[in-house]
């Protein structure tokens, strides 16, 4: 396979890969990359090109600690201008630093256990990495209302919620009831037998009595901080 | 097929049923008809069979209002001892009077939105058949958490409690994170989409991340009251 | 069951339904009615209820033709100063007038095929209701992506985008690469066979491989567009 | 993360987790950790802030035994007050002494096989926890009918029955039709093929055609225990 | 289409249908019409060719109540030397007479409930008319298992079984533990919710802990008994 | 909505759909109207629109008989050169004259059962319509193998073979071994119970153990007989 | 747990097991025990206890490789006259000797694929050790029909048959055709992607076309093989 | 189990495969062996005797490097004259040499993303095996729609397109409205969460709004590379 790097078109052809160069004036944001599945070869590669086209920081998600420890050390000439840092419990890596909050306001990233945390930094990171001020409520499930309602204030002032929960899902609905901010919900694979890897808290979700909620896939911090910050950075 | 009414072993053949009898003794409770799919002529049949045996009423549960006005008028001499009422939004009918309320406590039924009541008063209704006094909560879903936090003293002095929900099915978690009764969940068909006929709620309720709920079937107010009922009557 | 219509709390109680008179101030939005599997009776008590308390418009929405004849004929007394309208392609009707569109940009509601219409309509028609300035563009599908490229002018001006799609449902994740505005994204139950009543579609859009989507139940053009409003409405 | 232990409005904020230091007065049980997915250190915080803030004794479910060897050697400091002691079969940890039975009546756990005994110990040793007294009665499954009518006997005295499946999940349906007792039916993964993880279980215990019986989730031994508990404790 | 009457090759060409007149060789047993879905002309075609490919008798299964009516008397002359007798319940049509039964003993028919005796009727039916002598057994559902157990004698002497039910399916385990015979499981329709339409039955009955059950398709009676019959009629 | 028809880039906006006048020169074949759900108005809008654009012949599929006579006769001026004929059994209307047949060989559309007939036709009808010789042999299904065998001439000497089947689907597996042609195969939602609406047998065919197998959506006969029609098509 | 042997009623109490010492003379067929789940110690214990009840076999299913060595060598004393062997592919393990095969003819045991030879085997294995003579004939899948008829002569002379398939699971439907005995159908968890771990194989065999045909679950090679045996041995 | 290797009937009998030595001449390609589930063993059994029978090169898909390893170093000698060259990333082996390509025209594989690059080098690798001219473009994926309209010559010059994609899998749907050939789409279980494992890019494209497209199972590009071929070599 032709390794030929053509820099035309808004992509950068590698093969394995056409990095979109173009996305950053299309969305108001740089180009992420996946990382689950991709080698460490690959994603270094796809990390030059966008370094190389002059974007400024690179997030990857679903980065192995392995991974990056290789990268980290192996690759460390290649990226010393833009230092990787890793982000262990959401499996982030970062290329270069995180940027000024210049969004208009504050996301709220607000998960329901322990168990959901993962998943809520996978937001709370990402929402860092383009640019927005994070607040984080965690360990605030619907069976403990008393715990929710103690932090109505935060819930109160956020302009965008990302609201993270597993098993059945209801902390968006409560949530959703009780702010006027749009709420982004994130379903999680938390639970066990009828859970089915998250499709309970999805179809709880996806069937939310409140009004305001809409959903992403299942264990997607990424996107539904994505989205938050287009909504957080409108003019 | 043979119609001899042999009364032995605790059953009564009726061809099309064995008539059981023994349940009263068996399970403090007398044999209750599910109407659904089968005809006028083997519910009175059947009936006619349970009164004879000594029983001093029956229930018939997803009775349609057209087979209930049958049975009324053209089988009103069988029973006018115990003659039929008919509740409309559940769909029951009841041969004999209510028993007086011998239960221990107070048996709450509460419903998530308008559209559940008719599932919520299947059990409502069955449990009063059944001797308890019943509390009636309704619309009192999680998006609008304060009109559930309004009734908190309802709540709080249940004996057991009958949760009826649709869509993501969030009202046990609360619930059952404000109580101290056993919560008895029900899932209803309301909804629409990814509600699958009920299966979100469903899910939702056996993930349920408050500790002291169980579930029933679908739509199955009856057999949330049956058992609340069989709580709120242990010694 | 007690018609007592207590005024305290946020909620009016009518029994069969707790009307949230507090929604406005929470969500600024006032209070819309999900009209199926609800009677004419319910439907009228719910809205007097509602304007009583001074809310300028009320919206139901799943309102079948017949309700909406009857209730804009038999009610038309009660509801003289605020008459019912009837939008027959999303079976929705408003009480009262329009409000001015007050948000800070355009909600576009973008339609992949002709039988999406309806829902995509609840949307447009939802999204006017809640004070946006609405820009439609239907039968865009991605089979034909000419069509679609032809319109980027307004996938670009608009400040929300709502995108509506049955079948495969991968306009989102076109949408969603071609645009900076957030995309809610509806899916349709517009197919057969292995579309499974829209699962097909809702799959496809949580598993969008565009970042920037998020996505609501199967045929709830309203949540899309209640979503919508409060982005647009953002200081 | 800050971490300051604030110890106001019933829970303890750790940062990862808001312990609910106010269950055992809303619930009449103390709280209890998910121990699955949660690290040594995380589990060790919880239990000591529980501790601290005078709780007796807790019970971690779901507790790898490398866990539980790591909990019980490198913190045996921390807890000697409270020496864990560890369940090999159903993985439970439990830090303090067994309290005295307290209930009213006896919980028998019924399993269909051997290979349903380790949910089964599961909902046992948590009774136990709750103060009931426990009856065990295992491998009775129903194509052996003999061995389960040879048990009439403690069927008949049980006060609750919680009754554990895997396979087809038919036990509590056989069990519900000869007990007075309310049933709490808990499906297990055990099986294969269309077993689908405890789906079939689950899906026939959801449909017994015996009344009084409800159903937790999927290997839900705990969760039965602690509404049995429940139902056992009222007064 | 054309309708050329091949008689070659074991089929006879109806152009709509190939009728198959090799079966009774290959499988001592004629062919069977499935009415659903065929058109009045078609099942009469097909009819008369069998019968005039000298087949004895014809069994159409599934066929409505008007349909039958109208080849009853629209077409009368065609079939009175195989005049059609029909069988409400189980909607079949039979042209021709019953056989004599000179199967090796005895087809047991056992149902669940009421609710399924038109599947055990279709099983019942089909297997007299394949020439088996049928006892039936009906309503012995398993949460009233004393009602099975008077029937123990009739389970003990059949030589094949076949257990219909609907719900949770659990009849054939317990008739599969206490009978010697091979045991066909029919799983029905017969439920709501999270029945799902048969769903749950059938795989509680493939999941079964009994020995010696096979099943077949939901209120499949035709196959389970065409099944039997081939066990019944061997050597 | 304006009903501006601009005629632009490639289609003509009627509003409610863009009718796409660039098909016939991307994919040498003209547009198709998928008629479900779409009213008469704007299936003639559309027809008009396609005709008015010089295209030869317009099909119309899934049109139900009443709105078929409707357009015949209504509309019958408005189509006086492109008179409506219609195909009752596969619900295909056709505006215009079939083409000559310039497919370089024949498309052999086989089907399983007679019950498969109506979408077997669909797809014999359009590929007759995009200019196909079309053979058809039908109810060769593979519980009577030496049916099928009997044709094997006919499936040896086909360039294309769209094969049909409902209930398990594995007709294309075994005429996948048997030809050198490519098949594509049609699920049918024809079956009951476990077929799950036609299910069993997408599955059956996707997981077909035979070669050269593709295939389209449950009884998606167009779909199928467009796919085949480009390929008899190929130079 | 106490461990009272008591030897009353039909079954040996173990605690963790009750040894069913009645089935032999139930179901003509000796206790059989699913390895899969159990310690050694526990298979060694009611292996124990069945021989010692005067059993002249055992057979264990699913039973591990490593399990079986340690059966074998750390156990070797406790089961001296009854050593085990062991059945790699299978991974099946019996306790004593081969009966001879008093069946009344052949048990058949015919398979798509040499990756079903696993389960097939199983089957095999099991009706031997159940006393029935067994031909074989593997890997004679549909998609080369041609190596199928190439058996025929097998096919017809078998008094029962075993259809083992995986992948789209057409086997039975072929060979039930051809066959007038019953066929018993084995679906197996073989395939990828749609085949959902067998689900594919399993619908496609309740969905047969073909009459005789009944289903166990999916990799149940032994139970296919049980019921073989029990129609093989009917007198 | 005999190993006597008949040769006749168009197989080779080697008791567990019955290698299929007739195919090249009904389907014009020779016997491919799929390696997952068979041991290196098998694997050059079936090689070894398709080889002595004439076929000049054998494809193994889905071959582990390990096994891989030991075909080429521990059988080198039984395949000297056609050694084994080893496809990594499609996990593909080939025994003999390529082919010359001799199809009519070109097969464009096409794909989503660089997780889809497995898949589609299965698809590709396997053309040129069977003859074909391959054109490979990869991660052209809808949410960058520029990169896919800039290879907008390749897809329009391609006789045959394989379009191979992961999450949402709507590449066929834009690609089969651009293209004139035929498109065999390839869903592929590239995703997490609400994919399940490729199902959401399965029903994606059953559902493809564009013509001219047909799908094969999850992950498979192997078989439509195989249809991709026959395609391309008709005359």
């Amino acid at each position: 396979m032709a390794e030929n790097h053509r820099k035309d078109e808004g992509f950068v052809e590698l093969g394995y890969a056409k990095a979109d160069t173009d996305r950053a004036r299309r969305q108001q944001a740089a180009e992420v990359i996946y990382g689950e599945g991709k080698s460490v070869e690959q994603i270094a590669g796809i990390v030059e090109a966008l370094l190389a086209h002059g974007q400024e920081r690179v997030l990857v998600t679903r980065l192995d600690a392995d991974k990056a420890a290789e990268l980290a050390v192996r690759k460390a000439d290649a990226f010393d201008s833009h230092p990787l840092r890793y982000y262990d419990e959401p499996r982030i890596g970062i290329f270069g630093d995180m940027p000024p909050a210049d969004g208009k306001g504050t996301v709220l990233v607000i998960a329901a256990g322990t168990s959901d945390i993962a998943v809520a930094e996978e937001a709370a990171v990402t929402a860092e990495f383009l640019g927005n001020e994070v607040e984080r409520c965690y360990d605030v499930g619907v069976s403990g209302i008393h715990r929710l309602l103690a932090r109505l204030d935060v819930i109160e002032k956020a302009r965008v919620i990302v609201a993270v929960a597993g098993l059945e899902g209801a902390l968006p609905s409560v949530v959703g009831g009780l702010a006027s901010a749009p709420v982004i919900a994130v379903p999680t694979s938390v639970g066990y037998g009828a859970s089915f890897g998250g499709l309970a808290a999805l179809l709880g979700m996806l069937n939310s009595c409140a009004s305001g909620v809409s959903v992403v896939n299942i264990d997607n911090g990424f996107g539904a901080a994505f989205q938050a910050s287009l909504i957080n950075h409108l003019p």
